[in-house]
């Protein structure tokens, strides 16, 4: 069937989608690898902003009771936040502030979470913790001004309605912190903007009680946020997991639900964040290294923006320790790029959709047709997955007829980039060596080498101010073909049939 | 037919193919984009020695005769000298001096070439040209001390033998200042090396007569060097040429002329240095750009040591300007990389030969194979061209069984790269965008892309300590195969069928 | 005499200092050293335009004749024009356009200025001439866009008042030069900047001649500009001038000079810019690296603002070449910074600029003072020069009285940066070092070090929100003193007695 | 009193000075900042090695036991080991291996050092212990080469005489534990270097039982090592401690020790390294931070290499984290760096050290003299300090005649560098600007300015080829004085007196 894409723009596509990412960590971002991986993908990608764990926990050390003269008082110590912060900035991206966990010397209780050892219970003292808010989010904003701080959004805590997250998956306690955090915030500047509750998913209901808190105790609230995952029960082996898989468009669901919900409350038309999101939600798991992980989210990047206003990647890259430290390059981590940057597929995916138009010409459950204000048009398009188990399709044919037009143009060059299970795919590559779990400098060159997508391109004729692409896509890929018009500068004594070697009975080039 | 290769290797690659690489004139050397493309070529090529043109050229300034006190005297002035000479050591590469041309104000005519104006006329006073060889050369040594410049050969003069670059090609004249130099430059340190007579190809004879005029005289010599070159005629178009060719054996008989011309004379023995090759030797034949010239020069490169101890590409980079500034990003030049640093498919020739092992195990007419020390066996293999204007072979099968031994390998890893007329050739992408002659900022991105070699890589059985490789050449075609022993560490629970959306009733991957 | 330093600005400092600078010819822009240079002087000064010539002149290769089926045309080569202001952008710094000089291929005769031969002679075809000016224009404008390259000012030629620069110093042929330029130009969009007569001082009645002509043909006009200078004829020596001085404050007068010339015409009002200033206009006179240079000019670059829209020193740095290479590191040149960025005291005078505050507190003939908007206080202060042959002063007092202010500050920090004959002076200790000509790379380490400005800092004592400062400077000096508020974070504990080796009876630091 | 330098060489400085240098815990050195360090460090000072704790622990996850089929194994990680030992051997510094401390799943208790919990109990399976020490010193003999891993010391644990660093300071476990160590890795290759015991001062006779164990059990060993330090008790105050100190000298005797102790025995003449040493042995010491701590430690550095191979400042960074998070930029940490790079007094004392010459001519209490083969003298010279706890003298003096020859030379270029009180002394301006925590990047970059040595440098006549110095050093100034000969290049034309502002009575410059 072909696709016959028109010439006039039906919506934009925005920038939902890379409104931020998500990261391990909080100190993790001292790290060279940490800031070089993610120089790499600014330069690619361009997040706005980054959200991760474990801000007010002791690995960043702001949080500092003492005595002196036999009284206990606290100092706030910005080493560490400053060093990041600073980084991001510099880096161009800005923080997507979570305030968690707790200081364990703030804290109440001694449970926690991760290899990291989070806390996850309440404060002792409401009065320190409300002290502990309000020393960090002024700090911030006497080092990088207000204008710059009300523009990051600031989330309070991380899946209260699990119990590993926060103590007894306590509603009555989350609301309370909620409340005192939310008021101590505005109550330095009304126009920082706060939100909750980030919840995961499978408690959808939370939100709605959430909301009535709020809406009742006119508690401050600017935005609401909630994570989306699809993955179900973890099936141990080794220093990893499987995992069924419902299918993708139930992300999408997840990412509309907040609306739905909302729909008719106080809290209707607040920005909704989906502030985590994945295939599965386990560090562990070889899906999120495959080809597979990027066709089956395709769909999902390219039309999440239409249902919420941002959804985040859980996490631009493998370092991430919740599960201690890797033991093989690949390991089923959450990255879009390992230690030592080599790019997924799901990488290029997202820096794919960078090199998107704004304007979007048509969309399909294949493929997404944007045009920018060069002329340059700009496919999407990916090979439909098989999420239960069962062989996804190796060929899957795509054709279409795409309207290019400038002043001049006599032809147009088309350029493919693609990635699928053998190509700009260092996974494959890696299982091919043998999995190295150390891998040496010169099996990280190549693999390097195997992560960048295959490059194609050719000259297409314009018949009527169109050319036709007619596009096999193979097993798992994503594909973008950019399509530029040509302004032909061949001068006219220009023979392509005296080149040595060239077929002589051939037509001229162009 | 099935090429068996050997276990036992036959000898030894060498590093004739890397001993030198032209370059334009000296102070293109001062350049930003000069610098960071032999940054690049460095790091994927590391040729030892850079020789062009101008040293002693009014551009580089270091002759400069003034009065004092009614006294005409001579100043050197380094300034230029030392900041390229300080340029190349710190890139890792060091002076094939070449002593020319005239400075316009020790010259004795006013004859110049190229669009710089090099003046191509005897010294008005020999005395005066002793003297700034000596201040030159004692310069150099003083700077970067003896033991540095003992390795770097010094060529007097280019191409004596052409009118165009000596006045009148006067072989008497030539051989004067080939004594005089050499004489001056023995007088500084013995130990230094002088040599010549540099000579452009066609003139065959002109060799034996120097090396009679050194032996008479008893001239110094440490090297002899000359020229090579396949193509004919200039056939003229606006800003460019066309050429035929004669094959590339022509080149290699050329290298290996001067060892047979000296034989049984007093200069066997020496060194000999081809110190220019190409296959034509126009700065704007198109020739230079395709995949067409790698694969020419692919049995040259891979042969050329045999019968020559270095032989050098002229030049890495299209910064050049003989024929003034180039009007178009391809335009022709001589270049392994364009201007802003294109890669073109014959700098991936040389690319491939560095990752050549040291130990050749076979070669033929369409294939080198090489073994390192980690037991990575790597072919170099490319396609027959037709260099007579008829179309080159659209294909070109290969079948090897190749040796590969590893304590406990169980299979092979094969990465391949390839450039041919579509792949890895920016030349071509150039084509199809309408050949923009001053490319944007996008497009130099995509040409970047264009001219990556295409990679692909799959895992191979070991059958008797053997894999067997069954390859198809396409046109032009110049690839490298490298072969690693696969040492498997998947650990035994690892069941790749587990992956989703992979093929169910495939066998496990290794 | 104690300066009492009011607490309200009277004035905004501005940025005419710092809109534009001078650079060598066009296609030196093309080195490393000069964009290293560059990039260093955009860090610590941040200039807004570059101006410089050649743009049309053989070097860059714009304007290439040829010929095709018999019949004569133009091609346009835009390579190294490209390749510049790419870099230029990337950089931070815009061109100030000047249009010149002439191609030798579409010149009607062949007089050149300066050792690379810019050919200054009227075009032979106003046409051609025309047709080049559109091609260039155009070509920036799809290169960088309109936006950008309306914000570009274009001079046309350089210094026609000059029988060296044009042909004659016909005023006539340059009027006419100019009306062809500035109608194409308008012709092409009419909001690009165009303007002249870019004269050189001595010849102040040619700029109302100009005014007249515009006027009465109503040609377009954005901005006039002119140049200026002080010093004397050239005494010779080999390789090198001396020359006689005439005070700075005329530097100022020749800045205000085109306001006051045409008050009253219809050209008053536009802006006005000194398109080239320094003491010598000679680039190998010894002042140019000499704290003699930054003293002498520091008033004239604090007060140039007050009386003309930009004013550009000649030039950021020693690669220039318009007398050939230079054969000496120091050797009198322009440049705030030599061969290598080395950087000379007049460098240092413009990073002081760069640290001032935008808003002026006062000033005197050898101080200015500013406040920035964190109420950090900045003294820019500079000795006496003697310009007549005999010495400045070795000893210049300097007393003021500053307002610091900032909630909760107790005391004031100081830092002072400061330049003159001993220290930042990279010049003097190459002087000691026997002024060696091309020094070694370790000498060049130790003159990077020498060039760095002495740094001394301590805590003053905030007495009714002021502080008092006593300085002394010393010959040739140029100092920058900045106070900043102090809010003490000592902590209660702190007792600096208890540090060992101190004395302690002292009293506690702070 | 004149101190007549002799010409003639006395000794060889050699390298024991930079042959290791001390670091925070391993996984410290994936961050940037760390890195960003490390890299300064080497360019100015150039260590040789590198130590640190902390291989064996959690944070760097190399033993990983799992279980699989009802098997208990072992999963060997070396994820972030590569990546840490990359980083050195990429930066130019070598590992001094210390193995520790006890992985907590092999530990046989709970016992922990440091904010980051090192467990320093002895395994629980004396068989899996010597299995990780095997398994990971294999695996570094794999990656990098026995060549490379050959030349690095392995040391055994840390401090073991500590009951804070070895369970009950257990010496019969901590033998038994260097025993199955040494072996281990005697058993993978006869070659490599294996040491310990790695006391800490205090225990001396710890060393004696070690060697008796040893050699009565002939045992391998390769090296001796232990620490030094010559700090009292903590003083506590929040967030740091002050300590009295004992004179340097006892460091040097510290450093002897070992040789003495072990004369006569089987192991004497076995390199012996201080691996670590510094003043106070906290890491919230202000000594740390002090000029008072260069000049008490600059006898030290000039002499150790008398009588210990080696001595490791303890530590490069403040990056360290022993007692957490610092509270603030500066707090007393060992670093000679702090974090962000600020240098410290100390710092300079190294980088001082890395221009002195290879030949020793002379030394004293306050000074020591060096040649280098350029001719270049070089003097370090250090104020006496009093560790007591009164004052240190505020001014000391030092005359020197000091021989200066080379071909031609008629003058001498002086450059002193200088650090004290004042100067080179980031310290005394953090304290002026009120001791910010954490300080703001343009605070940063000016504690970056004032943490740069003074330069001074002048030119000294040549008297029968000596210069007579005449030097007073400051309160707690340690100076580097390079003494250059000069052969003057000033051309016979140049007259300093026509330079425009110097006094035109003087005599010529040079």
């Amino acid at each position: 069937m072909l696709i016959h894409v028109p010439e006039t723009p039906c919506g934009r596509l925005g920038d939902a989608w890379r409104t931020c990412v998500g990261t391990g960590r909080f100190e993790l971002a001292l790290r060279r690898d940490y800031q070089d991986s993610l120089a790499l993908l600014q330069r690619d990608i361009g997040f706005r902003h980054i959200r991760g764990h474990g801000l007010l926990s002791d690995g960043v050390g702001i949080y500092r009771p003492y005595e002196y003269q036999g009284v206990r008082q606290v100092r706030y110590a910005f080493t560490y936040l400053d060093q990041v912060v600073d980084a991001y900035l510099e880096l161009g991206i800005k923080p997507f502030v979570e305030l968690g966990f707790m200081p364990s010397e703030l804290a109440s209780g001694d449970q926690t979470v991760f290899w990291w050892h989070g806390n996850v219970t309440p404060p002792r003292s409401w009065t320190e913790w409300a002290a502990l808010v309000r020393a960090t989010v002024t700090h911030l904003i006497d080092r990088y001004g207000l204008d710059e701080v009300r523009g990051w959004p600031i989330e309070v805590w991380n899946e209260p309605n699990l119990k590993q997250f926060w103590q007894d998956a306590d509603a009555g306690a989350y609301h309370r912190l909620y409340e005192i955090t939310a008021n101590t915030i505005k109550d330095i500047d009304g126009s920082l903007q706060v939100g909750g509750p980030a919840i995961s998913p499978g408690e959808d209901d939370w939100l709605l009680r959430f909301a009535s808190f709020v809406t009742d105790r006119e508690v401050p609230i600017d935005f609401v946020s909630r994570h989306a995952y699809t993955s179900g029960p973890a099936q141990q082996v080794p220093f990893g997991v499987h995992q069924t898989l419902e299918p993708a468009s139930r992300l999408l669901e997840q990412f509309a639900l907040p609306r739905q919900q909302l729909r008719g409350t106080p809290l209707a038309g607040l920005p909704v964040h989906i502030t985590e999101f994945n295939s599965s939600y386990r560090p562990d798991n070889p899906i999120h290294d495959t080809a597979f992980n990027a066709a089956y989210l395709a769909p999902v990047i390219a039309a999440g923006g239409e249902v919420a206003d941002s959804f985040a990647y859980w996490t631009f890259s493998d370092m991430f320790e919740e599960e201690g430290v890797p033991t093989a390059l690949f390991h089923g981590g959450f990255g879009l790029l390992t230690h030592r940057q080599i790019k997924k597929p799901t990488y290029h995916l997202y820096a794919f959709m960078a090199r998107m138009g704004d304007q979007i010409l048509t969309r399909g459950t294949d493929h997404l047709v944007t045009v920018d204000d060069t002329g340059r048009v700009t496919i999407l398009a990916w090979s439909p997955v098989d999420h239960t188990g069962t062989a996804s399709p190796g060929h899957h044919p795509l054709q279409l007829s795409v309207p290019v037009s400038a002043p001049g143009a006599s032809s147009a060059f088309v350029l493919r980039s693609t990635v699928d299970e053998e190509r700009g795919n260092a996974w494959t590559a890696w299982c091919e060596m043998g999995r190295p779990r150390s891998p040496r400098p010169r099996e990280l060159e190549v693999l390097r080498e195997a992560a960048e997508p295959a490059r194609s391109h050719r000259s297409l004729p314009l018949v009527d101010g169109r050319v036709t692409l007619d596009v096999t896509l193979s097993r798992h890929e994503v594909t973008l073909l950019e399509i530029t018009p040509v302004v032909d500068e061949t001068p006219p004594w220009y023979d392509e049939r005296r080149l040595l070697g060239a077929d002589p009975t051939a037509e001229p080039f162009s």
